[in-house]
């Protein structure tokens, strides 16, 4: 036929929002695949008769949406979801995760707990992760051999691990995982010093030169707590920023991940230099951290993510209902009902995470060129009854159990909820092996 | 056979959170019903050679829990779910809610309002709803049809509505509606005088007597921002429960709604008269009204349920995801990661909300006698594994679409995720028509 175009996959669904244009809904509108990048996006019925597709994907019901991007995760740790809760965070840690973690950590436990959590991804509709935990190379393959795309966060911290032992070892090992995989198209690296409290001046200048020299960004917790700040300010003098900043690292390849405790003064600062925010609002409420100003971060122009961190602080890697939380809560917080409106909140979820990992480029919205990073939800049950707005029925109520189907460069991953390439049953076996594990080294304690 | 008891249904397993004791999880036990009531509970085989179940449920991978009491909803509202979202709490009345409420409101309204909500509610494993809306004859008639169990809010309000010209009106009417269900076993009232600042001290006064006259409880919105205690403090030269005090209505028939400001002398007030809270955190934090100081309530030994509020504000009947919001919630308010842990949060959405709505005696927990108000949870999705603390995994991990079936007063209302007596795809329709119908309103102003 002429001029007809050929395309991979054509996915019809009842609403696109492609995140760029801000907070527009496309009805009826069909998006065409070819390889890894979206080729096109247009009307339904133009789109048919411009492209002959390899596949066609009708939801007539359904919101095709940008992959939702989980801005910071310690996915492993999935493997400890609920073992220890409510409790006072040194007491959670100390008491519980380290000594769990100090037992069982290793190669196993980091490719069991990467696949589980990749599993429950995909079923939310999460296309990307940030990743920050111990063995970068394991989670790197894990993730390359489920197609699923992530930054691995190298880690930093002063004290040896079962990763590595002296601060040479961390960054020889650094720099051979980044180089492992700098050239591939879906996993890459950060450098991830571990936070202000567990990392030296002279460690925080090697990641700055790190990140410079390798072109990498900067995933650091940090004003996670008011305790940081006051310790910081007992130990150098100066709130973490303000030493960060001394050290030459609030620049744009930061992730500064809570920030919980802001001055105006920083939350400029953070503008000027192109600082981007990891927002994790379930894990500050539940470890009773504190409240990340969204709503002053969204008017002074910085860049946000929302991030679910790990599944021992949350207790899920949901990322649907982290946005509505974090839509929810940017309102009390501001003492303004209109703060962090659904399509931003969105926006934040997609677009603002893909900026902050530095993948703007290349993922977060639904454009021509971009990474075909997708998620199908389903509007058509009784809770999302009657459907007024897409937008904020999405946000604001919208379960991850709707997510029907989810494409990762290209790549069908979700389909129709079952899960492309994966072993659902091996997983969930696997899980039940490592409670057993677990249990029985938390009774011989 | 002898000594073999009869029962009805012999629910089976995999655990069962009774709420009472406390923190209490039993596993591998079982629940028999007979008629409309709980008869025994106890370990499975005990249970098998001690009954013969007209029907054996058997769900060795999920939990049964006392079905989830919703404190305080505006169900006929679900049509008007994410009709106008992000904007200031006076803009959003009176700009949107109010005006098209006036258009629509009626019998039809309500009833189909509520049946929508009612398939939400049981699809969410819901089995109580206390409600607050005009109509409270439509709003009984609809519960009861389907077998639902609910408290109707009697309204009184200063200015005229649909439902009533005139203050004798709204009274009039509140005592036929009580009095034609004053007898029913599942449906019954409260009182339910708006809030502070939209009734006299005049109809306060006859609320009082009518609740003492009958016997119910009032249902009020109270302290649910500071501008509502800055315009009373104007207005009355008092805080709002200072004037209700002076008028005789604190005390353990009143159910105060969001309850967002409060004194410690005011929680201590509460505390010693035995009012009880009905506490909306999702209503709370997306109309920025504050934050309910929920551990200080819990401290002071003053009881509190959990309440969605109505779909226009929340933008769903998530009793589950509003357990968890409440629960993380509580930690970031107190600044206490320990605070309202996942048991103590399940015990206010159930006996909690149940003792809030004067049905203590009844419904709220699984124990021999109380009415067969029950809630099986699936944690087999691999979301909810690895599994090492069931009541942590319910209110930390798992979502509403994870509640399997459903009973209320010993009827099964949710059999393996299917409505038992609704008609699912009309009631779908259903909302669409009235979306069609509202829309038209809108554009025609």
């Amino acid at each position: 036929m002429d001029g007809i175009e050929r395309c991979d996959v054509l996915i019809e669904a009842g609403w696109v929002v492609p995140v760029v244009p801000h907070g527009v809904v496309l009805e009826d509108h069909s998006v065409a695949l070819r390889g890894d990048a979206i080729v096109a996006i247009g009307p339904r019925d133009a789109m048919r008769a411009r492209f002959q597709a390899g596949d066609t994907v009708s939801r007539p019901c359904s919101v095709l949406i940008p992959g939702l991007v989980n801005s910071h995760t310690h996915n492993p740790m999935t493997l400890l979801r609920g073992i220890a809760d409510d409790l006072p965070l040194m007491e959670w840690l100390q008491g519980h995760i380290w000594p769990v973690e100090g037992a069982v950590i290793g190669p196993e436990f980091v490719r069991d707990g990467v696949t589980l959590a990749i599993a429950e991804m995909l079923r939310g509709g999460t296309t990307c992760a940030n990743e920050n935990y111990f063995f970068p190379d394991v989670q790197a393959e894990t993730y390359r051999r489920f197609g699923f795309r992530a930054l691995v966060g190298l880690p930093v911290i002063d004290f040896p691990t079962a990763w590595a032992k002296t601060s040479d070892e961390y960054f020889a090992k650094a720099a051979d995982v980044h180089d492992a995989w700098k050239a591939d198209a879906l996993v890459g690296a950060t450098i991830a010093p571990h936070a202000p409290y567990t990392v030296s001046d002279a460690n925080f200048e090697r990641v700055r030169d790190f990140a410079r020299e390798r072109d990498v960004r900067v995933h650091l917790h940090t004003h996670e707590t008011a305790q940081e700040v006051r310790d910081s300010i007992a130990q150098h003098g100066v709130r973490p920023l303000a030493r960060l900043d001394r050290l030459g690292l609030v620049d744009d390849r930061l992730i500064a991940v809570h920030m919980t405790q802001l001055t105006d003064e920083e939350i400029a600062l953070c503008a000027e230099r192109g600082v981007c925010v990891a927002h994790c609002p379930e894990s500050n409420l539940k470890l009773a951290s504190g409240f990340c100003p969204v709503c002053r971060l969204q008017r002074a122009g910085v860049t946000f993510g929302i991030g679910t961190d790990g599944c021992a602080s949350n207790n899920d890697l949901d990322m649907v209902g982290e946005t509505r939380t974090a839509a929810l809560l940017a309102k009390a917080v501001a003492d303004d009902a209109s703060a962090l409106d659904a399509a931003s909140a969105l926006r934040a979820a997609t677009l603002g995470g893909a900026v902050t990992l530095g993948l703007g480029d290349r993922i977060g919205s639904i454009e021509p060129g971009k990474q075909a990073d997708l998620a199908l939800i389903d509007l058509d049950d009784i809770e999302s009854q009657p459907l007024y707005h897409v937008i904020s029925q999405l946000v604001y109520a919208s379960g991850r159990h709707q997510v029907s189907d989810v494409w990762i460069a290209g790549r069908r991953k979700l389909r129709a909820r079952e899960l492309v390439d994966m072993d659902l049953p091996a997983i969930r076996a696997n899980a039940r092996q490592w409670r057993d594990r677990i249990r029985q080294i938390r009774t011989a304690r």
